[in-house]
C-alpha cells in the first residue's frame, strides 16, 4: 500500500509500504477515507524535533473498517469510524477519569502512520467510534477533523473553563486556535477574543463564534485582552501555539483565578514558577483526552450543529503529501486534508 | 511603640517604632495580641529575597480594635479579630470570585509590620472578621494560625482538590505542609500521604490526618507516592516548600488529570514546559486568598473541631523575636508565636 514517509526534516515521500494486518485480537484495520497533516508534523519537518527516520507520517484519520481480532465487539468490518490520536483502552482508571491520552496502555497512532491507504488501530474497542451510517461526502472533513485538531481545540477550551459568562481569549489562530473558538462558542462563553493578525483567519475565527479580533503580540496583545476586560484579564485563555511567546502572553493575559488551558506542544517552554504563583492562574493542558468528547463532537457533527471541516483549506490526493506538508509550513494553508 | 525591624539578612531588632494612626477612613488600628514569624520571613533572613530595609516584619495577627476610621462598618473597638496576610476590599471583581490575595486594591500586611504592640490594617471591613467574643487563651495560637499558615495550607489542599475518594500527597513538612494536611483530613480525602523526614514533624502530621509518611525526597519520593498509588500517581499533591526540587516532585508525583496545588513561594523555581504537557496534571497556586475560608476557618477553630495553633512550638515574647527567627532557620521550631 501506499503511505507518507518522513525521511529527513523536510523531505516527505509517499512510497510503498507494508499493508498492515491484525497483531493482536484487540486490534481492527482501517481502509483510511481521509487523513490529513497537523500542526505537531511540522515540528519534525522543521527540524525542532526528532524522529527515528524514516518515519511513516499521520495520526488523524477516518475509515471504514476492513478487518477486526477476534477480542473487537464494538465496531465491525463495513463500518464507518472515526478516533482519537491515540489508541486506548478506554477502561483503565486514568481513562476512566477522562484522560484516555495518558491511559496506562496507549498506543501513539502516530507511530503507524495514518497518512496510508490502510491503518491498523489498537485497542479498537477503546479507540473508535462508528457513526450511525456510512457519511455523506461533506461530513467527512468535520469528522475528520475529530480525531484530533477539533477535540484539541475543545480540550484547550475545557481546560480553559470556557463557558456562560465567560471572556475567552484563544492565543494561536491555527487550526486548534480556530476550533477552540468553535468550542468557546459551544461552551457558552459570552465573549471570544480571538488572537490573530492574518485577514483570512480572523475571519473563519468570527465564522467560528470570535467576537473581538486582536491582533497584537506579545506584551501588546496582553494589553489588548486587558483593555478588553476592566484591566483584569480574560477568565479563560487557550494556548494553541506551544512557544515561550504564546505561553507568558496566555499567563499574563489571564485574571486572577482564572484559567489557561494550554494544547501547543511546549517545545522549549518553561514557566517561571514567580510569574505562575502570582498570577494566581489554574493552568491544565497537555496531549488532549480526545476519546473523552468523541462521542459528544460526532453528535454535534452528525446533526450539522457545527462544521469544523472548514479549518481544512487544502484538499490534496495522498500521494501529493509532500505538497500539504510544504503549503502548512509556509502557512498557505491553515490544515492540509489528504485523500488515499 | 515596639515592633520587630529587620536591618539586613540575619539582623532582626526589636525596637521603638513610630505608633501607628488611623490614615485613611477604612482603617482600623488593632492592639496585636499574638503575632508571629512565616516560612516566608525567612527567605530575606536568609538573603534570597531583598527587602527595602530597614523593614518592619510580620504579615500574621490576632488583636483587639483600638480604633477604627469613619468609614469601618463591621468592626468596632474592643473586639477581638483576625485578618489575612492582605488587607483586601472584598468587593471587587477579583475578590467576589475568591481570588482576595489579588484584590485590585490589596495592601500587603508585611509592610505594616504585624510583629509590633500595634498594627494598621486598611480596608478594616474586608480584611477583618471579629469572633464571637473575646477567645480564651488556648484559641489564640489556632485563630492566629489562620491569618495565614492553615489559610494557606487549606488553600493549597482546595487548590489540589483535596476530597473525598481522594489521595493526597503533601511536599513539604513546615507548618504550612502540616496544615495542609489538616484540610486535606477536614476535606474528606481518604488517603494523606505526608512526605517528612523529621519524627517530630511526622507525629504532628499523624495527628492532624496523615494516613501514610514518605521520608523519601525527589526521585525516590516520587517513586514512592507511585508505589502507594498503583503506579499512578496521586490525585492531589500539595506543595508547600517552593523549591525546584519540592515542584518537580509534585510535578512527577501527580496521576495523569491530578492536581497540583503549590504555595511555596517560588524562588528561582521553573516549571518545563514538556514536563507540564506531559504530566497532564492541573496546576494552581499561589498567595492564599485566605480572606475565602476565614469565616469557615474560624468557625471550626472557635468550635474545637481542629487546633492548628499546634504548630507554635516555641512561644516568646516580642521582645525575643530575633531567637524566634534564628530558632525556625535552625529548624529548631517549625513556628515561632510572638507575645508583644
Amino acid at each position: 500500500m501506499r503511505g507518507a514517509v518522513m525521511h529527513a526534516p523536510g523531505d516527505v515521500r509517499v512510497q510503498d509500504r507494508e499493508a498492515p494486518r491484525i497483531v493482536e485480537p484487540t486490534d481492527a484495520v482501517i481502509r483510511v477515507e481521509a487523513a490529513c497533516v497537523c500542526g505537531s508534523d511540522l515540528w519534525p519537518y522543521r527540524g525542532v524535533e526528532e524522529l527515528p527516520w524514516p518515519a511513516p507520517m499521520g495520526h488523524e484519520y477516518v475509515g471504514i473498517v476492513e478487518e477486526v481480532g477476534n477480542a473487537v465487539e464494538t465496531v465491525k468490518p463495513g463500518q464507518f469510524v472515526v478516533g482519537s490520536f491515540w489508541a486506548t483502552d478506554n477502561t483503565c482508571a486514568i481513562c476512566r477519569a477522562g484522560y484516555q491520552s495518558a491511559c496506562v496502555n496507549r498506543v501513539p497512532m502516530g507511530a503507524l502512520g495514518a497518512q496510508a491507504e490502510l491503518l491498523r488501530v489498537p485497542l479498537a474497542d477503546g479507540t473508535l467510534i462508528a457513526t450511525p451510517d456510512v457519511p455523506p461526502d461533506d461530513l467527512v472533513p468535520s469528522l475528520l477533523s475529530a480525531s484530533d485538531v477539533l477535540g484539541t481545540g475543545w480540550f484547550g477550551a475545557v481546560a480553559a473553563e470556557a463557558g456562560p459568562g465567560k471572556t475567552v481569549a484563544v492565543v494561536g489562530d491555527g487550526a486548534v486556535g480556530l476550533l477552540a473558538v468553535l468550542a468557546a462558542k459551544q461552551l457558552g462563553a459570552k465573549r471570544i477574543i480571538a488572537m490573530s493578525r492574518h485577514e483570512s483567519r480572523q475571519r473563519l475565527a468570527r465564522e467560528f463564534g470570535a467576537t473581538d479580533i486582536v491582533a497584537e503580540r506579545g506584551d501588546a496583545g496582553v494589553a489588548a485582552i486587558k483593555e478588553l476586560t476592566d484591566g483584569l484579564g480574560a477568565h479563560s485563555i487557550v494556548e494553541a501555539v506551544g512557544t515561550q511567546e504564546s505561553m507568558n502572553q496566555a499567563l499574563h493575559a489571564v485574571r486572577p483565578g482564572g484559567h489557561v488551558g494550554f494544547v501547543g506542544v511546549a517545545h522549549g517552554v518553561s514557566l517561571d514558577g514567580m510569574d505562575l504563583f502570582w498570577s494566581l492562574a489554574h493552568v491544565h493542558g497537555g496531549p488532549a483526552p480526545v476519546r473523552r468528547f468523541l462521542p459528544e463532537l460526532l453528535e454535534l457533527i452528525w446533526t450539522r450543529q457545527i462544521d469544523p471541516g472548514k479549518v481544512f483549506d487544502l484538499q490534496l490526493p495522498l500521494e501529493q503529501a509532500a505538497d500539504g506538508y510544504r503549503a502548512m509550513d509556509e502557512r498557505e494553508a491553515i490544515k492540509t486534508l489528504l485523500k488515499p
